[in-house]
């Protein structure tokens, strides 16, 4: 019929599935075909007979083949109905902000990302290998598998809370609920706190998708334009008293797109405004990790009383773990918990066991300071190559992730995007992360993707040009 | 300084931050004391330098102990602030409906779980054994850890797509998208189909928590009576004429609490209604795969136009999975997967993979087959056990996971759900699954959990009294 390889590093029941869905594609094994028997393949391709029950078991779930009882295994006939459509639901008609995001989480192997919002793929991996899935099978027995408490596992946000200790934050296990990562965690945060017609504060620039979040629970977002300190007081101010505003989101450290980190007295100044206009602060803490050296955050100097902390692991651990967490009053945390459950339930013990493994192990810690390092040495390299294509940078340096360059005025930044993603180069408009319809002629590069000479290539020549 | 023992099944590792926790917390290693350096220590303990390293970083993670450079590992001194609070988050004030979704997802052990919603810990570990997770990181390489798209792993939603059109469903991958478990499909279904004050129908009794979700999204709940043979069609029309809904929520197969499931004839009949007076059917089929034989499912005789289908793999594969799935028109599919990535930007890869590995090898088959012969099984002898008591049961004996027992007129079934919680048995009090504040006499019984004697003594001697 066919033999296997002995060399592939693909497994022997993955090839006899291989083979025998070729042979079914191909015609040559036609609908209602007998497959041989077990022992007769098993021979025939030198296996043994369990891993020809495993691959038989395998395209019986698939839905190619069948068992009929006492029969054998037989080729299936066609299908009962015909799929509906082939299309994939597209994102034609969404945002453009939509459409960054859904671009950065399904990202083709054959582009340069440089507007992506991860980590390289193989960064990620260094954090997460198998032996952390071996870890947790062996010493926490039985609880990966079973429900998770809605406010999260007790054991990790014990962990958080002496994380947020450390930082000066006076935090317990009661003030920590978890969520499926930060977005999640806005989300939640926007259902309990704000109704439609309230007026919020958020940062220009910002992070974007948090803006069309906020926009679709029917809020009007007024911008404050970020520094390299800090917010703008001034605007913030008349913004307090203008608009009397229910809260102002903030990244107070290595933010989102700049990388710019804002200093004690600014974070001062603004927790005073919040006591006097009565406003609560949502702290966007999700690359605070990446900060070189000991740092001051809000929720420091405040104390979880206007502040509400928002973490994640997702930036940094990876992706698939959807893990952050929302740090206030337990008050608050208890109304949140029961929109939790609202929402989505309860939250995964399997995904919550592995980022409490992670930090147990010190191997969290261990892995953030090597992505710092490994950012820190990139960023200077990407900043003079992006600057040698003609990108200008203003303002303090920065750290993190994430490079905020200006094109030059003769430049259309539009014309400039769409003709790079024909040329297979994603980058990310500045526009999408003005709240107030700004930064028309910046643009946010991904570090460790910046210094591609695809990327700087096209940069200078259509720079050039303009 | 202490010895390790060779026999325990505790971990060299964990025995050693055992060992030094205690004798710091203790006093015996005060703060600023400082430990034996790593090879003094493996030396003392007969254990490998690596395993001290191993222990020695999961103490400086905890906090507890501190690493100097160059000089060694200090107990740590005391922490910089005090935790805020104590007490956890409460569902004191919260409804009972969320108390008890509550109570079910941190169940303690010296409880008799007879109202829960969840299998026996026993039964849903035999389906997630390490094997999976083994051959999760050999085949699948690097997809568990990477960005899952915000529409699902595309192999999990062909695997699913391809189980609904053996079901007779049409359906393709494009039909799919994934979410955090039915509640979080529910919960996205809400926001995007219904607004303030619209009219939806809901069976009467049914799922309790997706009646809190309904309330919270300011819907107005018109009950549905469900009958052993499906909704009643009189009701469900009148309902129509006058309150024009939305949409109907409704269980065909092995309905929670009962373990129903509607009759083919009555399925077409409410199509029609649903045609008729334009709303939308959502068919929640969580506890589909119980059912024995071959079943009509709404999806099936409708094609996904009027009908969105709601799966789970979270009720069989177990909580900690987390992972549901909609079936629908496409373009409602791009909507919602719009409304996804606002609400949580993208599900887990490695729930997803891992959903997709048990399906892929047969494995989920085989496990539903068996947990719907035990419970078959167990049916039986929990409903003769709750007779004996005095409970009495009502029309078709049902399947799946829930018996739903009638408690005679005269015993007042809050007092007995009050006096059960004070011994330590979590009854469910029927009218949490009354939209229509019904089912007062009614309680929900977990199959897995009722035949059990402390249970049944105390209904005995309850019932009797009354």
């Amino acid at each position: 019929m066919f033999e296997l390889s002995r060399n592939s590093s693909v497994a022997l029941v993955d090839q006899i599935c291989e083979r025998i869905t070729q042979l079914v594609r191909a015609g040559t094994l036609s609908p209602g075909t007998r497959l041989p028997s077990i022992r007769k393949l098993a021979r025939q391709v030198r296996a043994s007979p369990f891993t020809v029950v495993d691959a038989y078991d395998r395209m019986v779930a698939r839905g190619l083949i069948e068992s009929r009882a006492g029969r054998g295994f037989f080729v299936t006939q066609q299908r009962l109905a015909a799929p509906l459509v082939a299309i994939e639901g597209s994102f034609a008609d969404s945002s453009d902000a939509l459409a960054l995001a859904q671009l950065c989480l399904a990202p083709c192997s054959d582009i340069v990302p440089a507007g992506s919002g991860f980590l390289p793929e193989n960064w990620l991996l260094d954090g997460v290998c198998a032996s952390v899935l071996r870890r947790l099978s062996l010493r926490r027995g039985t609880q990966p598998w079973l429900p998770c408490p809605p406010q999260g596992l007790p054991e990790l946000r014990e962990q958080i809370a002496t994380r947020l200790v450390q930082h000066g934050v006076a935090a317990g296990a009661a003030n920590i609920m978890t969520t499926y990562g930060a977005s999640h965690a806005f989300d939640l945060l926007a259902r309990l706190l704000l109704a439609p017609g309230d007026t919020v504060l958020v940062e220009d620039p910002g992070y974007f998708v948090l803006f069309e979040q906020l926009r679709a629970h029917h809020v009007r977002l007024i911008p404050v334009p970020r520094h390299a300190e800090g917010p703008d007081l001034e605007a913030l101010e008349a913004a307090c008293r203008a608009h009397h505003p229910r809260a102002f989101f903030m990244q107070t450290l290595v933010h989102n797109p700049t990388g710019w980190s804002a200093e004690p007295a600014h974070c001062h100044r603004i927790l005073s405004l919040a006591e006097r206009y009565g406003f609560a602060v949502i702290e966007d803490d999700v690359y605070g990790d990446l900060y070189e050296g000991s740092a001051v955050r809000l929720a420091q100097i405040d104390g979880l009383r206007h502040v509400v902390y928002v973490g994640s692991y997702t930036k940094l651990i990876g992706p698939a773990l959807r893990v952050g967490y929302v740090a206030a009053d337990p008050g608050l945390i208890a109304r949140l918990t029961e929109r939790k459950v609202l929402s989505v339930l309860s939250g995964s013990a399997l995904l919550e066991s592995f980022v409490s493994e992670m930090l147990d192990g010190g191997r969290y810690k261990r892995h953030v300071a090597e992505v710092r390092a490994r950012l820190a040495r990139m960023r200077g390299a990407a900043r003079s190559a992006l600057e040698s294509a003609g990108i200008t940078f203003a303002g303090a340096p920065g750290e993190g992730m994430f490079l905020w360059g200006r094109v030059p005025d003769a430049a259309p930044v539009q014309e400039l995007v769409r003709r790079a993603r024909a040329q297979s180069i994603l980058l990310a408009s500045g526009t999408l992360f003005s709240a107030g319809g700004g930064c028309g002629q910046w643009l946010r590069f991904n570090v460790a993707h910046s210094n591609s000479p695809p990327l700087v290539e096209f940069l200078r020549g259509a720079l050039r040009a303009a």
